[in-house]
C-alpha cells in the first residue's frame, strides 16, 4: 500500500483556506497513485482552535465541509482521505481521526488522552473516548492515534500523566503498524525526545510507526513538523522538514523489513532554536496579514538578536530597525546599532527622543528638569514605544519586542514602553541563550555580523548615566538558572536554595518573577520554546500574596 | 446543634495570612459557642489560585498549616473544622472539604464536578471524584458538597453540564442537611439563579440547605458572598452580605421547622452590578499594594461613571482625575469633566497634551503639521495614556481603564494610549449598561452628580474635530444586542443574522471583534460580570482564518 501524508500548515479557523490546501495535497496524492492520504490533528479548523469550538456554527461549518466536499471526492476516486476532525456525538464532542472511504465516514478514532497542562485546554472542549479498536488499512491492522494518545508509556515514563495507555489496548489487538496524527507545539528537548521515544514503541511493540504532525506557527505556539517514519525495528527511514509542508510518500511494504538507509537522529539545539524563532516569527506576520517589521535598535545584544531573527525570517529588506538615542544612550551603543543594521542589510532611521523627553520633562516636572526617578526611566521606554507603534500604525509595519524572558520575568521593562509591540521574539528565551544565539548567528555568517562589542559589553538599558543591568538585578548566569527552577521545573523557593543557591538571591528573584505578574498580563505574545513558556501556558494570579514556600 | 459558619475575603496564595483570618474566626465561633465552624472552598489559598497549584511545595505548605496549626486547635477545644482545602493522593490532586475533628482529618468529602468552561481550569488540576458519602455532623446525616457539585440537577438544568449528579446519590443515602462550600463567583444573573435553584433542592430532597460562598475579588473575580440559609421547606432564612466578611450562626433545629421570619429573595439589578464593581475595584487595589486610583477624565460618560465607582469604592479622597484635553477637545467636554470632579469631591489636575502632540507631530512628520490619520488619533490616546503612567509610577496611583465592553469588543480603542492602566472597570460593561448605571448613580445621589449633558451628548472619542463614535461604529443600541449574541451567547454570525440583524452589519461587527483579538490580549484585566468576559473566560486565537459561518 502506497500512502501519502500530508504535513501542512493550517490557519487557525480558516476552514475554507484549509480544505482548499487538503483539497490541493490530496489531488497531489492522487497523482502519486497514493492508496490512502493522511492528514494531521484538526486538519481544517488548524490546532489549536480554542474558543472557536464552543462556536456551534463553526462545528457545523467544519462538518459540512466534510461531507460536501471531501467525502465526494472520496467516492470519485476510491482513495480514502484519514484526517483529523472534530465529531460530535450528543453533547459531547470529540478529538477524533476520520477514515472517509467511498462517499462515507468508514470509521472514527477518538482520542483518550486529552491534554490540560500548559498551553493545553483540551479537557475545556473534548471527552475523552473509552472505547479503542484498531483499524484495517488495506490489510494491515493499524493503531491510528491522534497526538497526546502515544505520549504515556507506563514503562518509558517514570511519571506518566495519565492513568492508562492506549497503545497498550491497540497493540493487543494486533496492531501492526501505528499511524499518529499530531499538532505538537515544539519546545526545547522534543525533537530529541521524539526521536527516542517513538523507535522504542516500534521495538517495544514490533510496530511500524508514522508520525505525522502540523507544521507551522500559531499565536506563540511552534508546530515544527519533522514528521517520522519508522519501520518494525525502529529504523528512522523518513524526516520531513521542520519549516516546510510537504506531502511524502510511505510504501508500507519498507515498513516491515531492513532499512536500506537509516536516516541518523535528530537531537536539539541552538539551530533548532533559531529554526523555531524564525518560523514562529513569519507564521505570525503572515497570518496576521504583516508583511513587514519594525523594532527598536538599542545596539544592545537583544535587539540585535530579534533584528538578526527577523531579518533571515522575513527578509532584511521587511525589516526596519529605528534608532531613538536619548541623552543616555552611549555613543558606541549608536555605532553598534548602526553596524549591526548596515551588517544586516536591513533599512533604519534615526529617531531621537531628546525633544520629546524635554517637552515631558517641562510639562511633568513643572520646569524642574530631570529628576532621575524610575518614572523618568519608564518615560524614555514609552516616548520609544510610542515611535515605534506611530511607525506601526501608519506604515504598516508590526512591531517586534526585543526584550529576553529573563528581562520579562523579572519585571525589568516598561510596560507600554519596551514591552510595546505585537510579537515578543525572544520572550521565552532567558538571557544567556540569547548570547548563545547571537554566536550561533555569527558563526552562521561566519563573520560578526552581530558587532563583537554588542556580545561583550555589560547589558544596560541605557536609561540613565553608566546603568548596568547587575546594578538591578543578579548577573545573568546566576539569574537564569534560578528563573529556570522556578519557571521551567515548578521548584518551590525552599527547593531552588536546596539546591545550593544563596536564599537572599532567590527570594529576590521570585519576588520580582512574582510582582511583575501584572506586566506579563500585558504582554505581546511570545514565541514558545521551552515547556513552560510565559503567555497562554502559564496562568498565575496577580493580586495575591507572596509568601515563600 | 449550633454551626458557626465564616463567609471571608482571602488573598489568592496568601497561606499564612489567611490562616490568621481562619484562627481569628474559628476562636469568634467558639466565643458565640458554636458546635462546628465552617469555611469556603480552597480557604487557605484562595479561589483561584490557579498555577500555583503546579507547585508542589505551595501545597505542601498549606498542608502543613492545617496539620501544624488547625488540627492541634479541633483538639485543644473539641470544635471541629469543615474547611475547603486541596488533598493530594498519590500523584492526585483533589478539591476538598475536610472536616477537623480532634486533631485529626476525621473525614474528606472530594469534589465531584470539575468546572472546565470560561474562566475555570479545574481540570488542569484535579481529579473528580469517584465514591460520594454523606457525613454525620452531630446527628444529621449530611450532604458535604464542593461548589460546582450541587449545580447539576437533570431536572432542573434543562441542558446539564455532566453526566453525574453528585447530589442524587448523596440524597439517595438519606442526607438531610446540604452543605456547600464554594468559591464562586459573580455574573449577571446569578443571584436569581441561585435563589431559584436552592429552594428547589430543598423542597425536591425535603432537605435544609446551607450555601457558604467566599466574599471578595481576586483579579477579575468578584465573590459575591450572599451565603445562604434554607430550611427543609425551601424558606430562605438568612443572607450574608455580598461585599463583607462575616459570621454567622445556624441553629440546625431551626433548618426543620417552618420559618419564623421568610427573607425576601434577591434579584441581581443594576444595583447588584454596581455593587460587584465597587467591590472589584477596592479588592483589586487593596490586594495589589495601591490605596489610590488616578484616570483620564475626558468629560465623556465611560470616565465619568468609572470616577464615580471609584470614588464610592475607594473614597472620593483617594481617587485623582487627570483632564488632559487636545486641540479636538470640545469645551463642553472640559466642562462636564470639572463639574463631574467636583460633584464627586475628587481631586484633578488638568495637563494639556498640546504641546507632546506638537512636538511628535514635528518629529514625525518632519515639519508638515498633522495629517490627520489613524496614528495621529492613535499618537493622542498614547499621550495621555504616558501622562497617566508617569503619575501612576511617579506617585504610587494604580491607573484606572476607563473603556467599556462594546469598544474594547469592537477595537475601538488604542494600546497603550486609552487601554493603559492596571484594571478596566467597565471591560465587560457594554455601553448601554454604561448609561444605566450612570442614571442609577444620579438616582442614589438624589442629583445630577454626572452631569446630564454627560449622559445626553452624542459619544465622542474627540480625537478629530466633529468625530463621533457612530462614524466608526453601529449606533450602540444596535451594536451591544449583536456583541451579546456573539460574545455572550457564542451564537455564529449566521445564527445572528437569523435572529433579525442586518447581514452586513453583523458581519461588520463580527469582523472588527475578531480583528481585534490582539489588543485584548495585551488589556488590563477587566472585571467580569456576565456570564462571558474578556480575559481569562475567552481563549481566542489572534492570528487566524476570519470566515463567515
Amino acid at each position: 500500500m502506497r500512502i501519502a501524508l500530508a504535513q501542512l500548515n493550517p490557519t487557525i479557523g480558516a476552514l475554507e483556506q484549509n480544505l482548499k490546501k487538503v483539497k490541493e495535497y490530496y489531488q497531489a496524492g492522487l497523482e502519486r497513485e497514493a492508496d490512502l492520504v493522511v492528514f494531521t490533528e484538526l486538519a481544517l479548523p488548524g490546532y489549536p482552535p480554542r474558543d472557536l469550538l464552543n462556536y456551534k456554527g463553526f462545528l457545523d461549518k467544519e462538518r459540512s465541509l466534510i461531507t460536501e466536499e471531501l467525502m465526494p471526492l472520496t467516492a470519485k476516486t476510491g482513495v480514502p482521505i484519514l484526517i483529523g476532525a472534530n465529531h460530535r456525538q450528543g453533547n459531547r464532542l470529540y478529538n477524533a481521526a476520520l477514515l472517509l472511504e467511498n462517499g462515507a465516514i468508514k470509521s472514527t478514532q477518538l482520542k483518550t488522552l486529552l491534554p490540560y497542562f500548559d498551553v493545553f485546554d483540551e479537557t475545556r472542549y473534548y471527552t475523552a473516548c473509552q472505547d479503542r479498536k484498531i483499524e484495517m488499512l488495506g490489510d494491515i491492522p493499524t493503531a491510528v492515534t491522534v497526538c497526546e494518545d502515544i505520549w504515556n508509556d507506563m514503562e518509558y515514563f517514570s511519571d506518566p500523566l495519565y492513568d492508562i495507555d492506549p497503545l497498550e489496548g491497540l497493540f493487543a489487538q494486533g496492531a501492526r503498524l501505528l499511524i499518529n496524527l499530531s499538532a505538537s507545539p515544539y519546545h526545547y528537548g522534543k525533537h530529541t525526545l521524539r526521536e527516542d521515544m517513538l523507535p522504542y514503541l516500534a521495538k517495544k511493540y514490533n510496530t511500524a510507526v508514522i508520525y505525522l504532525n502540523q507544521v507551522g506557527a500559531n499565536d506563540e505556539l511552534v508546530f515544527d513538523g519533522s514528521s517520522l517514519v519508522y519501520n518494525n525495528r525502529g529504523e528512522l527511514l523518513y524526516r520531513a522538514p521542520i519549516d516546510k509542508e510537504e506531502l511524502f510518500i510511505v510504501e508500507t511494504e519498507d515498513l516491515f523489513k531492513p532499512a536500506s538507509k537509516i536516516v541518523s537522529p535528530d537531537r536539539d539545539d541552538i539551530e533548532t532554536i533559531k529554526q523555531i524563532l524564525e518560523i514562529g516569527t513569519r507564521d505570525y506576520l503572515s497570518k496576521t496579514g504583516f508583511s513587514k517589521a519594525v523594532l527598536g535598535l538599542s545596539g544592545g545584544i537583544d535587539s540585535a538578536v530579534v533584528a538578526a531573527l527577523a531579518a533571515e525570517a522575513l527578509g532584511p529588506e521587511k525589516v526596519l530597525g529605528i534608532l531613538m538615542p536619548s541623552p543616555y544612550s552611549s555613543r558606541h551603543s549608536i555605532e553598534d546599532a548602526l553596524e549591526l543594521a548596515e551588517n544586516l542589510g536591513i533599512s533604519y532611521r534615526t529617531i531621537r527622543i531628546d525633544e520629546p523627553f524635554d517637552t515631558f520633562i517641562n510639562l511633568l516636572n513643572k520646569g524642574e528638569g530631570p529628576i532621575m526617578d524610575l518614572a523618568e526611566e519608564n518615560l524614555q521606554a514609552r516616548l520609544r514605544g510610542l515611535i515605534l507603534m506611530q511607525v506601526s500604525n501608519r506604515e504598516g509595519y508590526l512591531a517586534l519586542v526585543t526584550g529576553n524572558k529573563s528581562e520579562l520575568a523579572v519585571g525589568y521593562s516598561t510596560l507600554y514602553g519596551d514591552m510595546a509591540g505585537g510579537l515578543a521574539i525572544l520572550a521565552d528565551v532567558r538571557k544567556m541563550m540569547v548570547y548563545d544565539l547571537a554566536h550561533h548567528i555569527n558563526d552562521l555568517h561566519g563573520k560578526k555580523v552581530i558587532p563583537e562589542r554588542v556580545i561583550t559589553k555589560a547589558p544596560s538599558a541605557e536609561l540613565r548615566p553608566d546603568q548596568k543591568d547587575e546594578d538591578s538585578l543578579p548577573p545573568y548566569s546566576l539569574l537564569d538558572p534560578i528563573l529556570e527552577l522556578y519557571l521551567e521545573k515548578n521548584c518551590s523557593p525552599s527547593e531552588i536554595v536546596a539546591e545550593g543557591y544563596d536564599e537572599e538571591t532567590v527570594k529576590q528573584v521570585v519576588r520580582m518573577v512574582d510582582v511583575s505578574e501584572y506586566k506579563r498580563r500585558q504582554a505581546a505574545a511570545g514565541l514558545r520554546i521551552t515547556s513552560n513558556a510565559f503567555g497562554v501556558g502559564r496562568r498565575m494570579p496577580m493580586a495575591r500574596g507572596f509568601e515563600y514556600f
